[in-house]
C-alpha cells in the first residue's frame, strides 16, 4: 500500500456557480459554456498535490456534478452543453495522479463511482432531457480528460499538430481508465476492440487525423476555424432539439442541522449516525403540505416541492454517509407520516410527464436511486407503525438488500406501490426494480403493481418485502438481522450485493459500475500499481515501478 | 497475504474415467450416474490438505470435465446426466478450504476460471446436446458444492430433515459464491435478489422445505423416495429429448511431445515457450489430409478429424499456459499449411449441423474459442507467409487482442472468413466475435463474411484485422508491438483486455467470467479475506478472523 494514504473527509457536497473555483458557466441563447480552468492551488490537500495540466480531484467533480444539475434545473432553455477549457493548449489531464496515489482505497473506489454517476448524469441530459454535451478538446485530453469527453454525446477535437486523445491509465499508472473509459469506447463509440486495446496501450495518444480515422472522436477544426466550427455545432444541437421552457426554477441551499454524533437533520431527512455500532438510521418523511394542483403549482413551489427537496436532501446524506462514514456498513431505511399526502405528491409527477419540470424531478429522482443501487453499504428498510412506504418511498425500500415489514394485528401498516415503479424510474440496466426483482415474471410485477395498499401478509405474499414478523417477533428479528449483518467481511458483503442487486442483461452503463469497477478495484489492491514500486505510487517520481509479471 | 501460498504445477490435464479417483460413471440406457466420492488423501497437495466431505480441488474438477466432455461425444445415447454423491449424508462441500487458503491468488484465480468453464460446460450440454443434467443432492450441498448443483438444469434435494442446501462463502469465509453461484441464483434460477441475500448470508442453509419455498431447488423427496423419484425425473428428461445417435466416439489420450523449454509439440499444434522473454509461441497447423467425404467419414475419424484434434491440443496447451506458464504473459498465436485444406474440413462440419458429431464438433471448438476469451494473458495473431488464418483459424484469430498481418507484395499472405463465423461459435455474451468486433454494424459483418479470401490491405480496409505492415516494416513492428506489451502491468493488461474483449449486452454466462469473477479477484486480495487474520487464512482455526470493517 502506498505509505502516504490518508482518509479525506468532505465537509460539504454542495456548491454555487458563484463559489466555483474550477468551472465557469456562461450561456448564449441555446448554448451553455461549461469552462474548465482548474485552479492548481486549489485542491482539497493543497499540501498532498497541485492541480497541473487541469487535472482534477474531487472538488472539481462536484462543481462539474454541480453545474450539470444547474444546467437541468435552472436553464430548461439550453439544448447544447459545450464542455471545453480556458487553459492553452491542454484541455484535461484527467484525475491527479498524486491525489489517487495519497488516497486510500476507500476514497479511490468513491471517487471514482461518484465521477462515473457525474458522467452518467451527463449522458442522462443528453438523452433524456435535450441537453447535448459536445466535447470541444481545445488542448490535449488525457486519461480522465478523454474520459470526460467520452460522456459527451459528440467529441471535437482541435486540429493543431500537438493537441491528442489518450488514455495513459495502462502504459503510464498500472491502472484501467476506469472512469467508463474501457467500456464507452467499445459499447458506446463502437471503436473496434484491437483499435481499443493499441490506443489504450499508447500512452502518447493520437492526433486529431488518427484520432478521426479511428472513430475517437466525431471531428476536427483546425485552429483558425476551431470557434466557428464548434459554435456551429452547438447551433446544429439547438435546432435539433426543441427547447423544454424558457425558464428554469433556481436549486437553493439544501439547509441541514448537524447534531451529535454528525447527525444530520434536513427539512424531510433525517441521517442518524451510530459510528460504535456502524450502522445509520435514515428517514425520510412524507409531505406536511398537500400537493400542488397541477404542473404549474408544482413549479411555483421548485426545488422546494417535497418531491424535489427530499431526494436533494436523500442524495446529500449519502454522499456524506459514502465519503465520512466508511465504518457504517449498514442503512436501516425508514419512512414516516402521511402515505396519502406522498401518494399525491407523487401522482402530480407521475401525471404530468409531458410538464418539462415534472419530468425532470422524475429523472431526478431516477438519479438518485440509481446512486442507492450502487451503494456500497448494505440496506434493509424496515416497515413498521407510521411508516410510510408507498410510491416513490417504496421505490426507494426497492433499493433495499432485503425489507422487513411488521404484520399488525390492525393491519394498519401498509404499504402501496405506484404505476410510477412500473416505468418512470428505471435502474442503470434499463429495466424497472420491480422487473429486476421478479425476472422474467411479467405476472407477478403486474401483481405488485395493481394490489394496491396491502397488509404485511399479503406484501409478503406479493413478494414485495422479504419477511414480515409480528409484533413478538419484530424486535428480535430485526436486531439479530442487524447483528448479523454488521459480523460479516464488508468485502465479501459489497461483492455479493453488487452481484445480487443487478439481475438482467447488462449495457454499457450498467457494466460501468460492475465489470469495469470491479476490475479496477481490484487494480486498485494490486501491488503493481499501489505497492511500493507500483505504477501508481511512482508516477512522477524518477524511480521506474518493479512489476511482479506473473498473469492470473 | 496467506503465509503458506504456494505454486502449484500441474503435470497433466488429461483423465480418464478408468483413472478417476473421485467419480463415478455409470450408465443405464439414456442415463448416466455421475456419482462424486472423493478421495480425502487423494487432493493434488496432501500435504497441505485433506478433500473432506466431499471437497474438491482442481483434480476433482479436472476429472469432472472429463466426464463431461466424454459424455458429449462417447455416450450421444445419454439424455440425463444425474449427479449425486456417494457418500452418506453430503451431497459436496464444495472447493476444499485449506487447498484455496494455501493457494496463491493466481492460482485461486486459474482453478476458478476452470470449475466455471466445467459448469458452463454442464449448461451447454444441457441446452445445445440434449444431455440434461439433474442435480440429485442426496445430501448437504454447500458453497461449490451448492454452485455445482446450480449449474444443472433441474436440483432436487433430499428431504431427510439434516440435507440442506447453503451458500456459507460469505458469512464462514470473507468470499464470494464465484463459480457463478450468485449469478446462477438470481439470473438464472431467478430467486428473488432479497431471498438471494438472506440464503446467501446464512451460513447453514435451507433444508428441503425452505429450500423449496424460495426456489433453491426444483423439487425433494424422503428417502424412502429418493430412488424411485430421481429415476422419474431422470426418465422424463430421457423422454423429452429425443437420442442423438446410439452410438459415440472414442476420446483417445492426446498425444505430445515436451521438448527443450518445456515446449509442447503436439500433432497438430506446437506450443514454444520462452519463459526469461515472457512470450510463447502457439502454432496452429493446417491438415495435411483430404476433408472427410461426408458426415459418416467425419464420425469415422473420430476424436482424430482434423477438427476435433486440433481443438483438443489447442485447449490442453491452454491449460498449461495458464497453470503452469504464468510469466507468460503475450501469447503470439501462428498458423501454418493449407489453408484450402482448413476450409474443407470446416466446411464439411458446417454443412453438417444436423449431423449429431458435426454438431457436436462445433460446439465443442466454441467451448475452447471461449477459453481463449476468457484467457489472462495477451494475444497478438500474427498472419504471414505460409499461414493459414482462414475459416476456424480465422476465428481464433478473432479472439486476439490484436491482429497483424503481412501486406506482400505478391499478395499471396491471404485470410478467408468462412460462413461459420457468422453463426456456429458464439461467445459467452451469445453472439459472434464479428458481431462483437463490429458493434451495430450488421453491413461491416456482412462485408467480412462475404469478402472471399483478402490480402492485407484489403483485410485491413474491411476491419478484420489490426494493422497490416509490409515487408520492410514487419519485423520491427511486431518486436516493437511485443516488447511494448511485455513492459506493462500484468494486472492492468487483465483488467482492459476483460472489458474490451466482451463488447455488447451481458447475460448470466458472461456476468459470472466479468462482473461477478472480478469482485471475487478483488475480493481474494483483500487482508479481510487472505490477510494473516483474514476469514479464508483462519477458517477451520480456532481464532475469529479480524475485519477492517470500513466499506467502500
Amino acid at each position: 500500500m502506498a505509505t502516504h494514504a490518508k482518509p479525506q473527509r468532505i465537509e460539504s457536497f454542495q456548491t454555487h456557480p458563484n463559489q466555483y473555483k474550477h468551472w465557469r458557466l456562461e450561456f448564449d441563447g441555446g448554448v451553455a459554456n461549461l469552462i474548465m480552468d482548474i485552479k492548481e492551488e486549489n485542491g482539497m490537500r493543497p499540501d498532498d498535490y497541485v492541480l497541473k495540466q487541469n487535472s482534477y480531484d474531487m472538488g472539481v467533480d462536484m462543481e462539474l456534478a454541480d453545474a450539470t444539475e444547474r444546467l437541468r434545473f435552472e436553464h430548461p432553455e439550453v439544448r447544447a452543453v459545450v464542455v471545453t477549457s480556458a487553459q492553452p493548449k491542454v484541455f484535461c489531464a484527467g484525475a491527479n495522479i498524486k491525489m489517487l496515489a495519497s488516497s486510500e482505497h476507500g476514497f479511490k473506489v468513491n471517487f471514482c463511482r461518484f465521477t462515473n454517476e457525474t458522467r452518467c448524469g451527463m449522458e442522462d441530459a443528453t438523452h433524456n432531457s435535450g441537453q447535448v454535451y459536445i466535447a470541444a478538446l481545445n488542448g490535449t485530453a488525457a486519461g480522465g480528460g478523454y474520459e470526460l469527453a467520452l460522456a459527451c454525446e459528440k467529441i471535437y477535437l482541435i486540429d493543431d499538430g500537438a493537441s491528442v486523445v489518450s488514455l495513459p491509465e495502462v502504459p503510464l499508472l498500472g491502472v484501467l481508465p476506469g472512469t467508463g473509459g474501457l467500456t464507452r469506447l467499445v459499447d458506446k463509440r463502437t471503436v473496434r476492440r484491437d483499435i481499443a486495446d493499441v490506443f489504450c496501450t499508447k500512452a502518447e495518444g493520437w492526433r486529431a487525423r488518427d484520432a478521426l480515422k479511428f472513430e475517437l472522436i466525431d471531428g476536427s477544426f483546425a485552429r483558425s476555424e476551431w470557434q466557428t466550427g464548434i459554435a456551429k455545432v452547438a447551433a446544429e444541437a439547438v435546432a435539433a432539439n426543441p427547447a423544454r421552457a424558457t425558464e428554469g426554477i433556481t436549486l437553493h441551499p439544501i439547509a441541514v442541522e448537524i447534531g451529535e454524533n454528525e447527525s444530520r437533520a434536513y427539512e424531510h431527512v433525517k441521517l442518524n449516525i451510530d459510528a460504535d455500532g456502524r450502522v445509520c438510521t435514515l428517514i425520510i418523511k412524507a409531505p406536511t403540505s398537500p400537493a400542488p394542483a397541477n404542473a404549474a403549482a408544482l413549479m411555483a413551489e421548485g426545488c422546494k416541492t417535497w418531491s424535489m427537496a427530499t431526494f436533494r436532501q436523500l442524495e446529500d446524506a449519502i454522499f456524506h454517509l459514502r465519503f465520512n462514514h466508511p465504518n457504517v456498513g449498514l442503512i436501516l431505511l425508514k419512512t414516516e407520516g402521511d402515505a396519502g399526502l406522498v401518494l399525491a405528491h407523487d401522482k402530480l409527477i407521475q401525471d404530468n410527464q409531458d410538464d418539462w419540470f415534472a419530468r425532470e424531478l422524475a429523472l431526478y429522482q431516477s438519479r438518485v436511486l440509481r446512486r442507492c443501487d450502487n451503494s456500497a453499504r448494505s440496506q434493509f428498510a424496515l416497515i413498521d407503525e407510521g411508516s410510510c412506504f408507498v410510491g416513490s418511498l417504496f421505490e426507494l425500500s426497492l433499493t433495499s438488500d432485503r425489507t422487513y415489514m411488521l404484520e399488525d394485528e390492525d393491519e394498519e401498516v401498509t404499504i402501496q406501490i405506484s404505476a410510477a415503479s412500473g416505468g418512470i424510474f428505471p435502474m442503470s440496466t434499463g429495466i424497472t426494480r420491480l422487473a429486476a426483482r421478479f425476472p422474467r415474471n411479467d405476472d407477478k410485477v403486474q401483481a405488485a403493481l395493481e394490489a394496491g395498499a396491502v397488509a404485511g401478509p399479503d406484501a409478503f405474499d406479493l413478494g414485495v418485502v422479504t419477511m414480515a414478523p409480528d409484533d413478538i417477533d419484530w424486535d428480535d428479528e430485526i436486531r439479530i438481522a442487524v447483528e448479523e449483518r454488521l459480523s460479516l467481511s464488508p468485502d465479501a458483503l459489497t461483492g455479493m450485493e453488487q452481484n445480487l442487486r443487478f439481475v438482467g442483461a447488462e449495457n454499457c452503463d450498467s457494466k460501468i459500475f460492475g465489470r469495469l469497477t470491479a476490475w479496477q478495484n481490484w487494480i486498485f489492491q494490486r501491488p503493481n500499481a499501489v505497492g511500493d514500486d507500483g505504477a501508481l505510487t511512482l508516477y512522477g517520481h524518477p524511480t521506474r515501478p518493479k512489476f511482479d509479471f506473473r498473469r492470473t
